[in-house]
């Protein structure tokens, strides 16, 4: 299995610092306060797309050779992977082709068309997802990139840890939310390198707690039924992203969705930024004290801001 | 009547900028595209106290002598100047007196009461605000700081103007918001001086619109029973805000509720942040036509992110 080293997240940024904003980040006096830590938020809620995934979708489509990329690209997601994958695509000239569920929400299907994709509708089914992409891709010669457990999308996460070392030196604790293990991978992979004592924890809701069990019990065990306000956090850890979190995360907790919309609460109305629950559950962990963070120096990777407005938890 | 000019904003940038951030200047590409103009965002909601009026409270605490301080601020307030004043009295370590009405919301009380200062409670009315506040700055000689007809309020609140000019360089247009005019004045001083040919245009919802009809009539009349979302816009305009207004600003339109919440949501859902409606009102404008901005390249002073995330407009 064909696994990222650091070498390899330096690589992604230099392709994508040419395409994605070098997001900003932002403190809370109050907060801080409040915790007794100093903590740095990653704002990638402000990314392209509204999240992190548009570093690995841009670094998996930049990369392909002109010959492959002659063919397109393509995925099955409902979500921000689709929109990426869409916009990385549009940037360099060349299709996407993204199998979304039927039930998949209007705003998500308007966002990706937004971004020129070729959509295709399918049931919303894992089966149908995959036969479907499966389909196209035999037909079209399209390189599939998966939102998560791919050697380039993993490189291209690693690019946020990268940026936020660079920009505020060192820390004691990175914190990132953990679902497919993208970005958990991509994180530890950048922090271990850079700063080789700083710790690198995960959070993951109580509800869909996969990531938890299967690093408690070194065995890749499924998500099943979860059940989560965090929607970016209901997948499975990808096999590449497993091997990676097992080696050199050093920790994984889970938070009760009371204190996600909790910890999402106190990011809007005290840093005045809009966040999706999924990049609350790290704050969340430390709300719980199930990371130990007094008198630290914390990042937290801030995943998205992807959220229907009409449908808040508060 | 003393009216603040440009060397006044300038030597309350030189007081402000050691208390308050520097907010940063934020665009959408997105939004940019829909309005077919250049829109740079001055984000005052990641201000101290979370509205813009931290530059004005500032400014006018740290302008007092030694023996005035001594003896304190005051003000009546329910809104963001309390919080403000009491933070900037917090700062230079004297007594903040606000007096605010009984039914102001618990979560302004708690963030006045938060920051140290002497709140006394009175009826809600306009007499009993100013009569309590008589009573106490008789009692303690505190200086008393009008939220927006105050001298030192108007430098301090062109202090955003200024930064935005010199951080992003030339504009076609400048817009605010404008309720008791405090922002207004002070945004149309700076800009005025250093950008002389740029226009500087003010939004104001329809449901309160004194600052329009005095504009047209060139006489300054009161704000009776305004109706809006935009709750920091209720206010009749200050005597000396509507002198230099008069005397300065191009030109002040109206926009609707629908709008203002138009607006809110497409900065909320674009830019991922949070700001109140009253901060909505210029893009609403532009929303509605009533400001000319196309290719032109456009500042906005978004004034404030504090709102009640418990009961939103959507």
């Amino acid at each position: 299995m064909d696994l990222p080293v650091y070498a390899d997240v330096v690589k992604a940024h230099e392709i994508v610092q040419k395409y994605a904003h070098r997001t900003p980040v932002l403190s809370s006096s109050g907060i801080n306060k409040m915790v007794g830590a100093e903590l740095y938020f990653k704002c990638e809620n402000f990314q392209k797309v509204g999240a992190f995934k548009f570093r690995g979708a841009c670094n998996a489509v930049f990369s392909l050779s002109e010959a492959e990329a002659a063919h397109g690209v393509g995925t099955h997601s409902s979500g921000n992977h689709a929109a990426a994958l869409a916009l990385a695509a549009s940037m360099r000239g060349i299709a996407a082709h993204i199998v979304m569920p039927i039930n998949a929400p209007d705003i998500k299907k308007k966002a990706v068309a937004g971004y020129g994709a070729n959509i295709t509708f399918c049931k919303p089914t894992q089966e149908a997802r995959e036969s479907t992409l499966a389909a196209i891709i035999a037909e079209t010669g399209a390189t599939e990139i998966h939102p998560y457990n791919n050697f380039n999308v993993i490189a291209g996460q690693g690019t946020a840890a990268k940026e936020l070392i660079e920009d505020k030196g060192e820390f004691d604790v990175i914190l990132a939310p953990v679902g497919g293990g993208g970005l958990l991978s991509g994180t530890v992979i950048a922090t271990k390198h850079l700063l080789p004592v700083c710790r690198v924890v995960a959070a993951e809701p109580a509800g869909a707690d996969d990531a938890y069990r299967s690093f408690q019990t070194k065995t890749r065990v499924p998500s099943v039924e979860p059940k989560t306000i965090a929607d970016g956090l209901l997948t499975s850890l990808g096999e590449r992203n497993f091997a990676i979190i097992l080696d050199k995360v050093d920790d994984i907790v889970t938070v009760s969705e009371e204190n996600i919309v909790a910890a999402m609460r106190l990011i809007w109305e005290r840093m005045k930024i809009i966040i999706e629950p999924s990049s609350a559950v790290p704050l969340a962990a430390i709300l719980e004290k199930k990371v130990d963070v007094q008198n630290k120096k914390v990042g937290i990777i801030l995943s998205g801001g992807n959220l229907d407005l009409g449908n808040l938890p508060f």
